[in-house]
Formats: C-alpha cells, sequence, structure tokens
C-alpha cells in the first residue's frame, strides 16, 4: 500500500474528540501497548464496571471492576485493546449507561459509549490532509412505503460538485443489528476508506447510500419493531429509496452500477434482496453474515441449484468473514458450499472477529473489486 | 400564517425516534398537557432524579424526584412543560448522565438526553410531507489555522443540486457555549425552519453554514480549551472556512449576499466577526446575546459612536432576546442605546427564556428579513 499516511498519530487521536468541549472531559487515555486507562467520577457508587460490549478479546476482557480512589475518582487500566472501534458503556451499581465524557454511536439499540484503539500498521481508514474530500449528506424523504419521513446516508465523492454531468455507479449499504444508518460513517469510516481508495487510484469514485435496515409498512401492526420476517424494508428500498436516489443524484442506473452490501443484518439483507432482485443488483457484498441453515439446493429459492445458470446471470458474489467471528462457521460452510457447486464468488477470510475493524477491511476491500 | 401543517402529531412524535431501537425503549411519554413520564429502570439505586438542564420553568421545576415500584423501575411525571426542546438528564445516586432510552443531544459541553415537547400552536419548525426538502450536508475539511480536521454542517436548500448554474446567498450561524456545529440541525430544527419559509415563499433559497465554534491555533498552549478572548474561530472562519465554502459551493460572494448570526456565545461571536468586518457581512444578527458592560460610545471599536457613519456602512443589525431569559436585562439595554444613539437596527422580543425554543423563532423572523 502506497504510504499516504501524513499525520501524526497525536493528530489522529485528536480527530476523534475535535471540536467539543468533550476534548476537556477525555473519558479514557490509551498507551503505547493499547492499554485503555479509563476516568468515572461517581462518588457514592458501590461498584462501577467498564462493560466491553464488543467480544471478550477486543477490549482484553469482557469487563473492568474500577477501583476509587479517596476522591471518589474511579478509574481501571485494561489489558492491551485490539487496534479498532470498540463499543462500551459503564455499569454503575448495575445500572448500565453511556460514558459522560465519551463521543456516542448508535449500537446496541440505543446511543452507547465508543473508543478509537489506534493502529500502527493500517493506514487506509484515516483521513489524509493531502487528497481530496468527500461529502456526507443526510438526505431527508418522505416514504410512503412506511408512512414517516426517513433520512438516509449519502456519500458523493470529491468531484461530485464540480462535475455536474457525470454519473456514478452506486452502492446501497447496510448496517447491523442494533445499529442505524449512521454506523457505517461514524463507526465504519466508510467515507474515509472511499476517499483513500479513490486518491490511490484503487476504485473509481462512487456514491454510497446507506438507510436504516429497520422499516415497517404504514399501518403495521407493531410499528416500532418490524419482524425480521417482514420484507418491509426490502419494499422501501426499491420502491422508495432506489427512485428517490436516482432522482436526486446523479447515478447510473444500469445493473453493473448498482451494488447492495451490508454487515451482519445487514448481509442477510443484501443476499435476500440482491439475489431476489437479479436485475437491478449486479454486485452483491455478505460481510460476516449468518449463512446458518443454508442449504445450497434451496436457500434463495434455489438461485445456487443450478451452478451454470447462476454464473450466467451476472451478479458478482463477495462473501468475507473473521476468523474470530461467531458466525465464522457458517460463514466457512457458506464458502464451501458454494466453492463445491461451482458457484462464480469472491471469498474472504481475515483476521478479527464480529466486530467494525472486520467490517473496514471488508469495505476497503470489496469497494476495489466492487464496480471494476 | 397559512397552515401547511398535515401530519399527525403522533407521527411527528415518531419522527423523534425514527428508525431506531430506540423506538423500543422509550424513554418518556408526554401526555395532552405536555405532562412528561419518565421511566428509568435501575433497581439497585438509592435515588434517582431527572435534572432539566434547560431553566427552571422549562419542565415546571428544576429537578424532579422519581418513585420506584416492587420491580425496581423508577417513574416520575412532570409538571406541565413549555413546548420546544429541552435537555435533561438523569442522577442515579448522584451520577449524572444521559437516560440510556434517549436521544442524544450536544450540549453542555457532552453528549446529553434532550426531548421535544410539541406545540399545539406553532408548526413552523415541524417537516411537512408536500413541500421540497433541502440537505444537510457534513462537509470535512482540513484547516490550516487549527491544523487539524474540521467538519462543518451545510443546509443546501431545495433544487440547489437541480440548478446547477445557481448562486446562493450564505448565512454563517452558530451555537452556543457547550454545544456543537450540530446543534442547529438537531435541537434547533434550522433546515426544517428554512424548507418552511422557502416553500411559503417568505424568504429566498440560501445556504446556512454551521461550524463548531471553539477553535484553537495550531500550536497553542492548550488546544483543549481556547480562551474566549483568542479570536482563532474569527481568523478560522474567515481564512479557512469562507474561502472553503465558496469553492465547494455555489455561493453569492458579495457583502449583501453575507450574513452572521449566531446564539448565546455565538451571537457575541456574531457580532465581534460582523462588526469587525465590515467588508464582508451585510447582515449581522445576535440572538439572546449577552451584550453585557456595552457602552455605545467604545464597545466594539466605537463602531455605534456615530450614528450616521454606522448607519451608512451598509450592516443590517438584527438583535432578539426572549423576556424570560436571563440575559434579557441586558439585551433590553443594548437595543434602548443603540435605539437612544439612532442606530438603525431590528429588534425582536419574545416569550421564552434561554433555550432553543426561542431561537428557532429567532431564526424563524430573521430568516424572513436576512437576504430582502
Amino acid at each position: 500500500m502506497k504510504n499516504t499516511h501524513c499525520i501524526p498519530l497525536t493528530v489522529l487521536m485528536a480527530i476523534v474528540f475535535s471540536n467539543s468541549w468533550a476534548q476537556m472531559m477525555k473519558s479514557h487515555q490509551i498507551d503505547d501497548q493499547n492499554r485503555v486507562t479509563f476516568t468515572v467520577n461517581a462518588p457514592n457508587a458501590k461498584e462501577v464496571k467498564i462493560i466491553n460490549l464488543s467480544d471478550t478479546l477486543a477490549m482484553g476482557a469482557k469487563e473492568y471492576l474500577m477501583t476509587k480512589n479517596s476522591e471518589g475518582i474511579w478509574t481501571v487500566t485494561t489489558l492491551p485493546c485490539r487496534p479498532g472501534f470498540h463499543y462500551y458503556e459503564l455499569s454503575i451499581d448495575g445500572f448500565r449507561c453511556s460514558d459522560p465524557a465519551s463521543q456516542q454511536y448508535f449500537g446496541w439499540g440505543k446511543w452507547t459509549s465508543g473508543l478509537e484503539v489506534p493502529s500502527k500498521t493500517l493506514d487506509y481508514y484515516y483521513p489524509k490532509n493531502d487528497i481530496p474530500i468527500g461529502e456526507i449528506r443526510y438526505h431527508h424523504f418522505w416514504s410512503d412505503v412506511t408512512g414517516t419521513f426517513r433520512k438516509c446516508i449519502v456519500y458523493t465523492p470529491p468531484g461530485y460538485d464540480q462535475n455536474p454531468d457525470k454519473k456514478y455507479p452506486v452502492l446501497y449499504l447496510q448496517h447491523g443489528a442494533g445499529e442505524s444508518e449512521l454506523g457505517w460513517t461514524m463507526q465504519g469510516k466508510a467515507n474515509i476508506i472511499l476517499d483513500n481508495l479513490i486518491a490511490e487510484g484503487k476504485t473509481q469514485p462512487m456514491i454510497i447510500v446507506m438507510n436504516n435496515g429497520y422499516a415497517a409498512r404504514l399501518g403495521a401492526e407493531n410499528p416500532h419493531r418490524p419482524s425480521g420476517a417482514d420484507n418491509a424494508f426490502e419494499i422501501f428500498l426499491i420502491e422508495d429509496v432506489i427512485p428517490i436516489i436516482e432522482k436526486d443524484f446523479r447515478v447510473l442506473t444500469n445493473k453493473p452500477n448498482r451494488a447492495i452490501a451490508g454487515l451482519s443484518m445487514g448481509a442477510g439483507q443484501a443476499m435476500r434482496i440482491g439475489l431476489s432482485n437479479p436485475n437491478l443488483f449486479g454486485i452483491i457484498g455478505s460481510f460476516s453474515g449468518g449463512h446458518r441453515n443454508f442449504d445450497v439446493m434451496t436457500s434463495y429459492n434455489g438461485v445456487f441449484a443450478n451452478d451454470k445458470e447462476f454464473n450466467a446471470r451476472g451478479q458478482l458474489l463477495w462473501v468475507g468473514c473473521g476468523e474470530l467471528d461467531f458466525l465464522w462457521t457458517g460463514a466457512q460452510n457458506f464458502h464451501s458450499d458454494l466453492t463445491n457447486q461451482g458457484i462464480d464468488h469472491v471469498w474472504d477470510a481475515s483476521k478479527g472477529s464480529h466486530e467494525w475493524q472486520v467490517w473496514r477491511h471488508h469495505l476497503h476491500e470489496f469497494g476495489q473489486i466492487v464496480f471494476k
């Protein structure tokens, strides 16, 4: 990889907390061994813990009991943490809440705390100050399918505004369970990953559309928690989102220039929606998907039953998973079954678990082949 | 006001919590008397309170002690609350934190909880589903003045992308102390207010640029908390932001089409920066500014000492404050002093205190005269 990394780590860390009073109340310090020291001011509490919401290994342990000093300040230093983004929260005598001094991220079905452990080896998801920077747009629209206002996050690449006649390929990119349309930019740094790939000439400029994966039809019995079996999101995406994006943005509208991908729950959505709409989507990306109970002959309405038919339908299938992921076995079996069946696909096995560091990697790899 | 309000209140409330699991864990219910019932699950806590971070009257009382039921669930119902946006937080045995079930807003120097009490009489800050909707852009850029990446929030009006030859007037709009560049859209609903004004023909389409008002020069002794006396934000705005906006967006660059306004701390910034750069800014808006120790002959380098000179410099001055604001006396005296001195200005006295409902009103009024 060409090293265009030209910002000192201290500046990179400052970016995480940039532009806010949160700078003054740093919730944590990270040393050069990636050990995190947390500080919580809760003099009346009897027991304060840091709860690691990511997997056990990500922050060295699943939770850390803090120690109170004579001024009522609780502290703890973790074991070395894996580089990347980790969700966490506080437990104050069993009450779980965000760290008041932390940036907030939407995950686990609520706004919660998170921290970024810097990588000493990777630079593809760090901003560079000598390359063009794309834009993140909050695009609000009325949805007739859900009967509500919705917003999607749209990444427009560098040059989008300066080239008013140019049209771009478009990737619909979905978050995981309990997250929101904000996940891919806030936790995943999708915009920075794309800015870097484009600057290095490793992909062409594209538009990325990120929607909230939860949707319920207008009048649904429980509008607040649509069932996973409900296809409201698929209908919403196809009947509302795609026409709105193709009206409001300059996107190419042919199949090879329209992709769908997602992580975890979003991988399932990408697989289902992509495979059942072969005329719409030319590329499907499954990042750390479940693939449980997969049967190569019958799943997805039997699209994989005939290898020649599938390989001729013009859908590039990209499948990735981390070796430490609790979904690894299912993903590996899925890959084996497809291979044995003669189904063309791209397979990416990487280090890491069910975590954003893996999904950043997936987007970085997928982004280089999606519209080739 | 023309009533274009065509969404039932139930839908409007759903918008606040739209598109997320937070929908399942509603932190509060609001009855038709604007009484708010909070629910907190903290079985081990000895004392749980709702702390009203806005003024005493906004939520009926400064704080509410909650009552625990046999299952460890704490509840309380407030007195009737004023319509509008109110910051709040929880106190769990004295530990102050966000409500885990609440949307998060950046205010009071940290991410904190907030709620929206609906108005039965005002509709100008509610979205309408039958009008064109503008866009909110997160515009990231490198600042040479601060030596950091920064982002500003840019509102582009309906039609911006569809009219690639049209140029627009631009308003630089600042938040208050402890808030961030997100305040005007998240708490203030600036984008919705403008969408509605434009749809009703009460103002022309404009671009609004919202920056974080905290800035420190590269190499400053304390980069995390610049002193109020430091003019780093002014330098940053003039040397970095304005050239970047005028390069990246289609904005008109003459003085009558460039305005600066802000609330509270941002009002002070708008006054200082606007008055000391008369060639740049044709309109200055002070929303609930301090105006303490104001001397009409000497303050702001004596710009008001000569009424004819000031009135001829081509700067429209707009000043507003709420009658319940703790800064009301200073604002009223400022208005009187200007009036006695013969200084042309627009004065807006309204109900309400130092709160977002007043600043929404200010933007709604200011927005109708700013580029007339």
